[in-house]
């Protein structure tokens, strides 16, 4: 099978001019078939904030009514993403910009109100990736927003974290998969505060000690839980890690 | 050759949920090859009002400084492509929507400061359709927004009309293409005031009479000039009709 990368990645990174090209420039250097799912958030909750739309959090999951759903339509499937392809164009890589929308890549389904009522929040049901595949051995490079759709014409917002599992444990039946979790720091902490304490490697019986302990923090435990998982399911490698480190390859690893 | 038929939708038709549904039901009833380009003019006057930034209209164009150029990379490439591309999965069609960054679609360079300046504006350099080939083979059916790129990380606002007939012409190398501009009215009017006075054949010579006696309105001219260009370099047949009569297909037609 032919090698995929994966990268996602979300926060300031690809919202800053600087970053996001710097990690461009990263993102150029992997060699072979590869990916990127972004995120969007603070530009989202600027533009909201601009249009005069109140931004609401619930444990790191923005609550997306009507009017959010319009902003986080424009801001990931409009500015960050085409912004993106804009760049990977100019460095001589043949991207295009997707949501779960296009091609019916990521269907979904409302969230369903329990406690909290998320609103316009998708939770994946299927991904098809027909269309994805032939645009791969054709050297294009997909760059997906963290959109999906229910099939009845209605977009939902979707965390890019499950965006990019779902899609890495999908392909792994056609590709040997490497899935890459940028974000600021150098990997998982055993102690926040400290930068050097990256956990290098972490197996599940390790990650719940840690998360029994309180050692891994809340942030950190749903993009972990979707890590096991998709390895479980047949992606060739996790890393998490900052872009600075796509390459080298540091970071930690869920074994 | 196979049939493609392009649709051309602007205006009010494609940013009110009751006349998108309309338009969409119309579009699915088209049979064969299809590709719909849109517009989004309205609300991106409306997002960029409420965002503090002032529009600035010449001769119905817009200019795009660059916190112009944000609003419609926001709005086409967003909010109004993501929207269709929804409404035509809900219907069953395999819509994919893009930019002229997408694939490299259409590359176009910053219109150079003549009498105005109109900001990031592209006028078209070159048309790729190699991917959308492979794709509308695949029936997949592209939803192109009115964005284009310079190759060196800058996108460019680009008249939909433009995109239509420059992707008409450069598709009619390998289809037979059918191109129908939709707008409000049945067709190009001898009298603006009365609905009934369609000019039902158009050639060039015609139109240049009409012109020089001012009976075409102003609005109409790029639209047809770009026809006329589209009809000389070999694109099958083009209409200027409302949405109600794309199956009818009457309208006025250039011949």
């Amino acid at each position: 099978m032919d090698r995929l990368t994966i990268i996602k990645v979300g926060g300031k990174v690809v919202e800053e001019p600087e970053s996001l090209n710097a990690l461009l420039d990263q993102f150029q250097r992997i060699s072979g078939n590869k990916l990127l799912v972004h995120g969007g958030g603070r530009t989202a909750t600027v533009i909201a904030e601009k249009l005069g739309i109140e931004t609401q959090m619930v444990d790191g999951r923005r609550i997306t009514d009507a009017k959010t759903l319009e902003v986080v339509t424009m801001v990931y499937g409009g500015l960050v993403n085409k912004r993106i392809v804009a760049g990977l164009q100019a460095r001589g890589i043949n991207a295009v910009g997707l949501t779960g929308a296009d091609f019916n890549l990521i269907k979904a389904h409302k969230r369903p109100i329990k406690d909290i009522d998320y609103g316009f929040v998708g939770d994946v049901d299927d991904v098809n990736v027909s269309e994805l595949r032939l645009l791969i051995n054709e050297n294009v490079v997909p760059v997906v927003a963290p959109l999906t759709h229910d099939a009845k014409g209605q977009l939902l917002n979707t965390n890019a974290d499950t965006i990019a599992s779902e899609l890495a444990t999908e392909l792994a039946n056609y590709f040997k998969v490497y899935l890459f979790f940028c974000f600021e720091k150098k990997g998982v902490l055993l102690n926040p505060d400290d930068d050097s304490s990256v956990i290098y490697d972490l197996n599940l019986q390790q990650f719940n000690e840690y998360k029994a302990e309180g050692i891994i923090s809340a942030g950190m435990i749903p993009k972990l839980e979707n890590s096991f998982r998709a390895k479980m399911k047949g992606v060739q490698e996790i890393l998490i890690t900052n872009p600075e480190n796509i390459i080298t390859g540091r970071g930690t690893r869920i074994i």
